[in-house]
């Protein structure tokens, strides 16, 4: 099944935009798990099973199992077989590499980890993206404008008459040949997050920056989605998972991940 | 010690500006190897072994590690301790993402695999890349412009007036403060190399795109040095590590990394 139609089936049975990103820090998990053998682990189940029915994705960021070794890549690739078939696995890398090193990213994230997409980055062009274009079922989210202060620096900068964005914006949609690529737009720029849509009406966006970036929901939804309000994967992180540091922070995730999956919808119209 | 006396120290001691890249992939080591109970280890601590005395640094491609998952991983680990203390390890990373996250991929790099430097991703901005930059003694070689043919994609796009290249080697160098930064120009380009040269007399210079990639030597050695004819580090991965597939591998990767050494010395007098 190709990527949009397994995000576009999740997204309709569980009626959300919401994607929770894995973003699991030992140091910030409840102090009770870390008697269990495996606690990044036993964390991520317990998040996914008080949250599977509420969202659209889960997205995993390597950086925090990277941090803990080959311990925490174990721990990534148990999550990763833990998550329900049918929910996609968006494995936030960020990579971009020559061609032959991107290939080997690509069976990093989509064999080994068995992800069905990745974030990666435009800065060195189509052939550091192609390798992750030439797996048809999966997904490469090619950064575009991101949520943080940085990108300022260069992503706003105005290249042959345009911001810079817009530029990787137009490139990846001429990659796109195989229709397996998405763009990652920080709802912390709704005017831009409406003019990136305009240009690709129907690719799949990832958005972050929502929750402790403090991007606002109601533009994000308005001009994130495409013409069916689907389409966007509104990625929360921290705010879910560290909802409560005690014992029932399951419970209080669910609770979280539901208010703003109503929320998302309240401007959905459903 | 600070990065930059770390590398002039080895480039010194071993008159050498090469950099082995140890990019090793399972599929094309010796045979005989497979038999070991880490091949890629077994193979890495021969080419180590034999190249040690004739390099500036060594550059560990995380995506040849990352595609084994987490034994890969290990092997690399064990390859970063094999290494010896006073050779500079630079991890080929190539991250960059928002600062609690860049925290992660910095704390992997420099504590779990004791990397002494890191390459990254400028596409984020500033802030994706200050983490790394935090370790005062470790060093963050910043992609400039790449050896391969996507760096045509955007890099070269001219942006407030100059190519977009240039505009990432002056932020670089006004995110310097500690001097700990460096910059990845890909020997494929001497004309840009030159000027980037010029805009950044000093700074290490991480340069691939020698060898597989065709760049030329003897316009690396003169645009990519500085005054001294110091600080760049020019990378050789596949023409090293797979100069031979025979049960000779290691003697012939030192034939080829002596060759490189020697032609390298040719243009630099010395």
């Amino acid at each position: 099944m190709r990527f949009v139609e397994k995000l576009q089936n999740a997204s309709r049975k569980n009626n959300s935009l919401v994607c929770v990103g894995l973003d699991t820090d030992p140091q910030k998990i409840p102090k009770h798990l870390l008697r269990e053998e495996d606690p990044t682990l036993a964390f991520n189940q317990k998040i996914i099973d008080s949250t599977s029915d509420l969202v659209c994705a889960y997205k995993p960021n390597m950086a925090f199992y990277e941090a803990q070794g080959s311990r925490g890549w174990e721990s990534l690739r148990k999550t990763c077989s833990y998550i329900p078939k049918e929910i996609p696995i968006i494995i936030d890398a960020k990579r971009g590499d020559i061609g032959n090193t991107a290939r080997m990213y690509a069976k990093a994230i989509f064999e080994e980890l068995k992800g069905d997409a990745v974030t990666v980055s435009p800065y060195m062009g189509e052939d550091a993206v192609s390798p992750f274009l030439e797996y048809e079922d999966k997904c490469a989210f090619v950064l575009c404008l991101t949520s943080n202060k940085g990108a300022n620096d260069f992503q706003l900068s105005e290249v042959e008459g345009k911001p810079f964005y817009e530029i990787v914006a137009e490139k990846v949609l001429s990659w796109n040949a195989k229709g397996n690529c998405g763009l990652v737009v920080g709802a912390t720029h709704p005017e831009q997050l409406k003019r990136i849509r305009q240009i690709a009406p129907s690719l799949p966006f990832l958005i972050p920056g929502i929750g402790a970036q403090a991007g606002d929901v109601e533009s994000t939804v308005k001009f994130g989605t495409d013409e069916n309000r689907e389409m966007a994967v509104i990625n929360s992180s921290r705010g879910i998972l560290y909802a409560s540091d005690q014992e029932d922070f399951d419970g209080a995730a669910r609770q979280e991940a539901l208010r703003l999956r109503d929320k998302i919808n309240l401007h959905r119209g459903r």
